[in-house]
């Protein structure tokens, strides 16, 4: 179900061929209203794809009623032509809603540097707005897979409203070409201020907070489409919440979906002097190699971890530094603490705890570890 | 010869049991004089290991007289009880060489958060003193190794005076244990001031440029000793450049034996506003693992290297970005320009120039790829 969960929204997931596999590779989500209030949040990479330089127009004005979808190219690094390809998808997805292609989102991924084919995706997409359904989201859920070896949805429910997503990639930050692309739904009636600071309260600490690999990519893109066909305008708090729930939802598959990872690493920094304080040393810590090789080889290996920490500039004392993996406080006051023979990093789920001992603040990071699948995917991907 | 081609240093290396392979493991440098300047840059890490806490005291004055390193042990996050063993080690060779211990440099490296053995290590000290020689160069060289796989050296004769050196490890900001550890010596007769000024403007351009993983280490030490045993004094853009020389060498030898590297990778950012930019633009294109798995598999991704320029704060236009790999412009104006087919990614060393098109200013950052074997070196090295 996902984005077709709430009301007013169609979805459909087509095959334009754009993918050599043949696999489906163009998703449309329309919004049939009554309302077209929409937010959005872009990558912050300067070097940014053309369906992001014109989707940043478009959702401008807090308000969007379809966004169309590829997989199988990103539409990056390709000139004015490039360009010309997004706004002929947006004109022709208008055309055949009845709607204005400023009304239209646009989003890409794939490899880049490479013109997409006008002719495949206009065919496409014209079989993409003939298949639309309300029961279309698991199609464009799987439309929008690159790497991916699943694909990614989520939904909550409250009283008389709702709200679904759908996602793709690896995270905000991500391996190879896995742009992180998100379409994110719901039928409560909210304005589009309040769909702005729900959206970016909501991304800030999910899918900002994961880093699978230290990488931006050029086309991420986190959609939130307003139908108000519910008739019912939650409290702020509450939709803020929900929004929420459905992105770190969504984050948590990314993550566990990382391309070649074996492990799934949250990082919590605790007792830091500031929140900002916490994510920089947790950063730091997931962009480390040596701590995510250390991890691959299940290595409690927290002398990286300290390495990492001392390149931030955190409020800490080294000495102070306690560190534990799962538990285990195998550093303490930046010395051994408790034996490395305790800790048991044979599951998937790792956690990495780090005391700073200087405040009250904390935040968690997502990272995942570094192994030979991952070089194997990402030196092999586009040759 | 290398450390003990300049007149007036001994040098020594000897087995003290610290390395589990029974390869040398303790390495000394005496500066006999008629001076005793010396300088030296050290980690900027803020967790630093024992012997850097101890070393940055000695070299404060602008003076040392000797310096004695080990492998086999970083004594780094190891508490009261390893800054003991640190200064100890530096009061040992003190009291053999009748000098204080205020005067002796102290470098480890190796496995961190592991207490020295004390024992073993008093008793290599002692032999490191028995054994100096004016032809110990080599042998000191290599009992710094950890997972160096050759020792290296340099020198540069001048007219009259000459400067050598020794180092180990894999880059200022180092590969796994590869801390990096360099000595220079010099039988110019240089005041301290200038001996700092010179191996500062020789760092900046040299090791401060290489940047093999991005991991910085706690230990890294970069030692000037400078006897005046010439009696020469040189003009001091002379001995700068000098100095420089031989740290480049040094540093395109550490580069070249980089854990599990297959390229060394020259990163030339051209045209830039400022050379600030041109450093910051290259760093962030080394530490994209990305670009250096596309590297590994010989694919010359110039998608992922404008992505990586696009995060940083430096002065360029998009549209109007270059990219070559080895001299073929694949990427012009921010588009795909000469054939990636023309591109040969064969041999061990690659050149990838960056063209900011907004000014005269440069820079070149040296970095590695990343390979299966830097994922198996540094997921087993502990474990």
């Amino acid at each position: 179900m996902s984005v077709t969960m709430p009301r007013g929204f169609r979805a459909s997931g087509v095959t334009a061929g754009l993918k050599a596999s043949g696999k489906p590779d163009v998703a449309l989500v329309v919004n049939d209203g009554p309302s077209d209030v929409a937010a959005a949040v872009f990558t912050t990479n300067r070097c940014k794809a053309n369906p992001v330089l014109w989707s940043e127009q478009v959702v401008a004005g807090g308000r969007a009623k379809a966004v169309v979808l590829n997989s199988g190219g990103a539409n990056c690094y390709t000139g004015p032509q490039g360009f010309q390809t997004t706004h002929a998808s947006a004109e022709l997805v208008a055309a055949k809603l009845g709607i204005g292609a400023i009304d239209v989102v646009v989003c890409s991924t794939g490899l880049i540097g490479e013109q997409l084919e006008r002719g495949k995706l206009t065919t496409g997409i014209e079989q993409a707005v003939a298949t639309l359904s309300d029961t279309g989201g698991q199609d464009a859920a799987e439309a929008i897979m690159t790497t991916d070896t699943r694909s990614k949805q989520a939904v909550r429910e409250a009283s008389g409203w709702s709200v679904g997503g759908m996602a793709k990639g690896a995270g905000m930050l991500a391996p190879a070409l896995a742009t992180m692309l998100v379409v994110v739904t719901t039928d409560a009636a909210v304005d589009a201020a309040t769909a702005d600071r729900a959206l970016r309260a909501a991304t800030r600490v999910t899918f900002d907070r994961l880093d699978s690999d230290g990488c931006m990519s050029t086309n991420d893109t986190v959609l939130l489409m307003c139908s108000g066909a519910s008739g019912v305008t939650p409290d702020e708090a509450e939709f803020t919440a929900a929004v929420t729930d459905v992105c770190h939802d969504l984050a948590q598959q990314l993550l566990g979906d990382a391309e070649g990872a074996e492990h799934d690493i949250a990082i919590e920094v605790v007792n830091a002097a500031t929140e900002d304080d916490a994510v920089e040393v947790g950063r730091a810590i997931a962009r480390s190699n040596l701590f995510k090789t250390a991890v691959y080889g299940k290595d409690p290996n927290w002398g990286r971890i300290l390495a990492s920490v001392g390149t931030t500039s955190a409020a800490f004392e080294p000495t102070a530094l306690d560190v534990a993996f799962n538990g285990v406080w195998v550093c303490r006051g930046g010395e051994p603490g408790e034996s490395r023979e305790l800790v048991d990093l044979n599951d998937r789920a790792v956690t990495v705890t780090v005391d700073l001992k200087a405040g009250d603040e904390k935040a968690t990071i997502w990272t995942n570890d570094l192994t030979h699948a991952y070089v194997h995917e990402n030196s092999a991907y586009s040759t």
